[in-house]
């Protein structure tokens, strides 16, 4: 039996009937960011290796073994989530595909070599630091949010260097940022090839981006049709149901 | 009464009922293109200066009038284009507010000095220079598609030379060169603070996009609703309608 935290519960993944998912909104619940990103990058079906920086509680890797067969590693700098990946893992019985990490994504370089994996995913921090007064007063959800143990830069570089040649790395992040997003792809040799911009339903702007870029591909970008989360009449759209549910 | 060539015609805008437009479709007609950037460009209501570059026969400048009671510029660099934006002026009564130049965006900066337009507005070529024989065999349709006068670096850079510091430029591009328009974007130190996606219809990928960026602006950047052309069922979409119809 895996052992849960006081402040923990299981969730029931129901696109994936059975998946379970232990979070804890004191420390980390996965978000639509993660589903889409999941959703939305591409992965080698047979074989081939996966990375997943700022993993989290794992749940990233947990969707993408639903797609592939290929190795997937999590790294996540936080030791408490850390933890949390690991029982995930264990909790689904997929220690065989799926291995955690608790380090930094700056020391994977190093750790795994360059050149290492066909896909790096990364569902990164979104907010710049602020002043120490405006962080979110719980650590665990601080961290997770902003950039503290790394800055945007810091996580291409790193994607870009762990991805091989012609691999891919997927991103999701804020409309905001994709200016930087986009020259620190060119800074760091990812061709960004795909992108796609998700509504909170139509005729709102964007609140969310997903990104893929090659490592040394060539320029060829595809802006896809765009995602809306929910119906103007706030329930969620068929895309999201269909995601959410599978059906 | 304004002269017309052999292979001119004259065609009535339709949202703006007292429109003409003089073009030919062996020299060039204006496209989609140019009537969205026209209405996606914020411009100033009452008073200002507003350049537009590679205007063509000078349907942008036309449009931007219903719009704006700034001062607008048309600058092409072929004269017999400049000839019909001249004469499309003066068939709507326009010499007033809007002039025609005939000439090179890249002298434009020395031509009139830095920092001195509120908006800059360019629909430029789209293709890269292409090998002599595959190049258009209509050269002034060859010049008003192919980058053999100006390059994107060369638009940019006259754009953003020629706005004034916290004026605009907006430029309408084909998705594929996003990444390169962003890179210039920020070499060129105008900060992307709109982008709107054209999408053909629903479920395809987009195949236009607007971009207004804001000289020595900050990031802050909004991804606004997808604009669709066509509905599914093939005709125009109401959004569509209302730009070229008015209603």
């Amino acid at each position: 039996m895996v052992k849960l935290y006081d402040d923990e519960r299981i969730d029931y993944l129901l696109a994936e009937e059975d998946m379970q998912v232990i979070q804890s909104s004191n420390v980390f619940a996965f978000s639509l960011d993660a589903v889409l990103l999941a959703k939305f990058a591409y992965v080698p079906i047979k074989r081939g290796k996966i990375l997943d920086l700022c993993t989290g509680n794992g749940v990233i890797p947990l969707f993408l073994s639903r797609r592939s067969n290929a190795h997937i590693t999590g790294v996540e700098i936080q030791e408490r989530l850390y933890d949390m990946a690991r029982r995930n893992v264990e909790l689904n019985d997929l220690s065989e595909q799926i291995s955690m990490l608790h380090g930094d994504l700056k020391d994977m370089p190093s750790y795994y070599g360059n050149n290492k994996f066909d896909v790096v995913t990364c569902n990164p921090p979104y907010f710049k630091t602020p002043a120490d007064d405006k962080k979110n007063i719980n650590e665990h959800l601080a961290i997770a949010r902003h950039e503290i143990y790394c800055s945007l830069e810091d996580v291409v570089q790193s994607c870009s260097k762990l991805a091989k040649s012609g691999g891919k790395v997927a991103i999701v992040h804020r409309p905001d940022r994709l200016v930087d997003l986009m020259t620190l792809f060119r800074t760091y040799r990812l061709e960004p090839k795909r992108i796609q911009f998700v509504y909170p339903k139509e005729g709102r702007d964007a609140n969310m981006l997903l990104i893929e870029g090659a490592r040394d591909g060539k320029p060829d970008l595809n802006i896809l049709p765009p995602f809306y989360i929910h119906k103007q009449n706030g329930e969620y759209s068929e895309e999201m149901k269909e995601v959410l549910y599978g059906s």
